[in-house]
């Protein structure tokens, strides 16, 4: 087995879309490894594996990669997932995640909490003890008064800064920008605070979200379960 | 004195504005009475009897009628407002505030949140024993999504609809929906958790926000305190 990390991520894929079965509702992740998932699941419908698959995308790009594809893609309604599929940026012990470092963590998160069953997939790079070991917590936060809700934020005890595309700031598909964040405090005790926060919008911490993780590393693909 | 009702919401507005002093930072307010008072600082500063105002206001449409009036008006940054005057669709005996059926809500409260007073113009329709007596409470909702927060929202008890524009969602200056919500509970009990609820970026609710009232009825502008 190839222990680059790409070869990784697609044989976290892999696994995940083997879940995935004729007739499901299926929400379709954000970023480099979902982006695997992607591929397998229109592979599949293609060639006739699956049939009658109908899916939503938590992102303009994935949305658009889906329908390149072939595959049906829709707008998100209040028809729950028979499963979703996405990668995080960390994952604790517990499930517990971060997720928005690819910037699509709201759409993310208002997809995913409807899915019966949330599939992450991930190299074993993303696995911590505790969640913000490496990764910024991102907070997406409405453009107006931006400085402002950063000033709020820093007060709580964030460092961080206001995500960058080049020389712009980086805009997410909800016209809002991102802040990663970095806290002293332990992140799940800080959810409803920031969340409760004037002018942010979502935060990129999904507590008792995920179901199950495929991990994928050298020794092969860790199964784990909430 | 008149009793028609735009006399009285002019009548207050020039009070409001008769408390703008020389080299004030002065946030502008949105709809139909705000826009008395930023007329009349306009006139003010146009005349010389005002000098060195600064203003932010809180919609595009505000701004524009300050730029029109040649008002210094900029972006929204961290330095405090010396007062910012506003209207309000209901307000109750401790001067807590519905705001919002101008659609302007989450602008307005991230401007007036960093008033050092804010002052609210009403006519005497707009006092109200209980909030929530005979406004809908306007909720900020991300158009991605949109339906299923508000399911959510009707699942914690709301009655209400998305506000249309014609045929149209109604859509805010940050791009988002406004979900118009009748609860049977008490709203300020109810702030934290729809703030907190996924898909809304903010509520109408002002609690604690407003420093004085000028209330203009038939026999006169009362001024409350709270």
């Amino acid at each position: 087995m190839s222990h680059d990390l790409e070869s990784l991520k697609h044989q976290a894929a892999l696994q995940a879309v083997a879940l995935i079965q004729s007739g499901m509702h299926v929400g379709l992740g954000t970023g480099s490894t979902a982006k695997y998932a992607i591929d397998e699941l229109g592979r599949k419908v293609a060639a006739g594996e699956l049939t009658r698959i109908t899916c939503v995308a938590t992102s303009e790009v994935s949305h658009a990669q889906a329908l390149a594809l072939g595959l049906n893609v829709g707008p998100l309604t209040t028809q729950p997932f028979d499963i979703a599929i996405d990668g995080a940026d960390e994952i604790d012990p517990q499930l517990d995640l971060i997720k928005g470092l690819g910037g699509a963590l709201v759409r993310e998160k208002l997809v995913e909490v409807q899915a019966k069953r949330l599939v992450i997939i991930a190299d074993y790079s993303k696995q911590v003890s505790q969640l913000g070991e490496k990764a910024p917590l991102p907070v997406e936060v409405l453009r107006f008064g931006a400085h402002s809700t950063v000033k709020r934020l820093e007060d709580m005890g964030a460092k961080g800064q206001l995500r960058r595309s080049g020389d712009e700031l980086y805009v997410t598909d909800n016209g809002n920008y991102i802040y990663d964040a970095h806290f002293a405090a332990d992140l799940s005790s800080l959810e409803r605070q920031l969340k409760g926060m004037l002018g942010v919008v979502e935060t990129g911490l999904f507590l008792q979200m995920a179901d199950i993780a495929f991990v994928a590393a050298p020794e092969g693909v860790r199964e784990l379960h909430r």
